[in-house]
């Protein structure tokens, strides 16, 4: 049986799951793959919890509960004031560790850059890493120790394809996607003919929105999927070079999460308008990411009814790989792209894959 | 930059369109990876090429022209008669080295066992050694030094696809695929109202099937990619656990290619039939392989016109992965599942990605 030390930085909704997924598969992994997976420390933004021989699964059960009412990770029973991850992989790393971010959050990053120093692993679920700036890319993915799935498509394995095309030697011409679960819930509701103030409206308060919807709205998560494919393509984009059309004006991205909701009908009708105008064209509104000739973009298009992109309902994503090779098909994966299940079953894959080269 | 010592077996279409492969990516390979493919056997059944220090690309170039045009590797200026692939990895072989089957024979077996107890890497676009015992299986792929992503889907991530889903613990309920081109192709032609004995053959002229078209619609081929799926998810089935349903009756097994290809026209109607009842139920006919329960079968079914499968049209190969995470809406991989070109690729990539662990 091979220990593989973890270090998981960010005890949130994904975090949270991950420490499930890895209780509840330790027999199943030390049966397939001689491994078990020992927490030796987690990190929240107060504070970690350290022990060099692994956390039991009682305590880190306990952890999990107490996080999901909201306690700091600093106020339970087993944690102590820490405001700096990168000290607790320079404490607690030790040889063929792996730190895993399920942050949101830059601060990471001196923590990321030190395992891999290390020569440590690293599997992020964490996008801004990858889209600060390029040298920062190429020094955390130069390293080959990186996973970093879940970063576009949450666990359908959008990045593994890439990787595996690019390592074809294929000519990758072009990727479209939709890598927005909650973008793709409206335009589904706006397909339906649903005003756009109703459908937002809904999905805020179905929880499919991040707290204030402008952060899905906006277009920049979705631009931050686009610009980690197209730096995997080698193309030195920063994030600013992302053409993004936020569904939004900007006098509108100030103010209460209330007084922008309320203020959402004064869109229904232009939002009315394309609809039908792509239906006039037997198309349909998407919000669509799109990579080719070295440029990014993201925004609405009007795509036919009947491509894969136009045949998608609800929340899944999807993209489509033009190659060399795939033309004139393109090679597509389509699933669930977002769930702190499906995310934290991904980021735990991309754990076991580095633990198995180790 | 790394040297790889590779050990190609079979030098037929994939054999020879991977040799241009790695000829072209040279550069690609050696700024992205720092990896340099390095050719010290090739071997076909009539004998071999050996060059320890790595054939140079003109000699691969040569010898890609004459297979090409028919001529035995035995025939070759460079080529020894030799019938023993085994005595070839034993005798080329070196640390590091890569053993690539892109033959359709058991007889690489022995060959690719060695390669395997002497910590050599394997890549495999043979179904064969993969579809015998069960305890073949096991010897092979428990290695961890094995890849055989292009025996199912070509180039398509589906075997990736289901290894990230085991490491995560997901629990896979059922596979659906599609995963024969050609099969694939006379399903469209049957949709729309063309005669089967029409179809077949001009799959036939067209060169979509192998040269005895039977190969194909005796389903034999789709029942070994199905075999491969179950015994990834653990299932211990040998292939005459596989149900199957062959698209002609037995007694048109035996006789002459033409004689067969003349006899289709029994078929016709019966067809005609299949396919009219299903489209008076909004559905369409595909050759499916089903993966659930702890069984496999493969043969026609009557599938949903707007379900993904239904929806497939030519010959791309899909596959729907319902799992614990995915549900109710399947991961979903679709793309071309066949062609010299693609499986080419789809080998290249499994040989840089074991390079890359090295």
């Amino acid at each position: 049986m091979r220990h593989i030390p973890l270090i998981v930085l960010g005890v949130g909704g994904v975090g949270r799951a991950l420490l499930r997924h890895i209780i509840a598969n330790r027999d199943f992994h030390a049966a397939r793959f001689g491994l078990r997976l020992q927490i030796v420390a987690l990190v929240d933004s107060t504070g970690a919890v350290v022990e060099p021989q692994g956390l039991q699964d009682e305590t880190l059960q306990e952890i999990e509960q107490a996080k999901a009412q909201g306690t700091p990770l600093v106020e339970t029973p087993y944690g102590y004031h820490a405001s700096d991850a990168r000290a607790i992989v320079d404490v607690a790393g030790t040889d063929g560790a792996i730190v895993v971010d399920c942050t949101a959050s830059d601060a990471v990053i001196p923590a990321l850059e030190l395992a891999l120093e290390r020569g440590y692993g690293a599997v992020l679920a964490n996008k801004k890493p990858l889209t600060g700036s390029m040298a920062l890319f190429r020094r955390l993915t130069g390293s080959g120790r990186l996973r970093y799935e879940t970063t576009v498509g949450a666990g359908t394995p959008m990045i593994a394809t890439l990787e595996s095309l690019i390592r074809s030697g294929d000519a990758v011409r072009r990727i479209r996607g939709i890598f927005s679960g909650t973008l793709g819930y409206l335009m589904s509701e706006l397909q339906s003919d649903r005003p756009f103030s109703v459908a937002v409206r809904q999905a805020y308060q179905m929880g499919y929105t991040e707290p204030d919807p402008r952060d899905d709205l906006g277009g920049m998560d979705v631009a931050r999927k686009a610009l980690i494919l197209a730096r995997m393509l080698g193309w030195g984009l920063e994030l600013d070079d992302v053409a993004v059309e936020p569904l939004f004006p900007p006098d509108m991205a100030e103010g209460s999460v209330d007084a922008f909701l309320a203020g959402l009908t004064v869109l229904d009708k232009a939002f009315a308008q394309r609809v039908e105008e792509a239906h006039g064209q037997g198309c349909t509104l998407r919000y669509v990411a799109e990579i080719a000739d070295g440029r990014c973009s993201v925004g609405l298009q009007s795509v036919p009814m009947d491509s894969p992109l136009g045949r998608l309902r609800g929340s899944d994503n999807l993209a489509e790989f033009h190659t060399r090779w795939y033309s004139p098909s393109p090679l597509v994966i389509q699933g669930r792209g977002a769930g702190v299940e499906a995310t934290a079953a991904g980021v735990l894959s991309d754990i076991v894959a580095l633990a198995q080269r180790g």
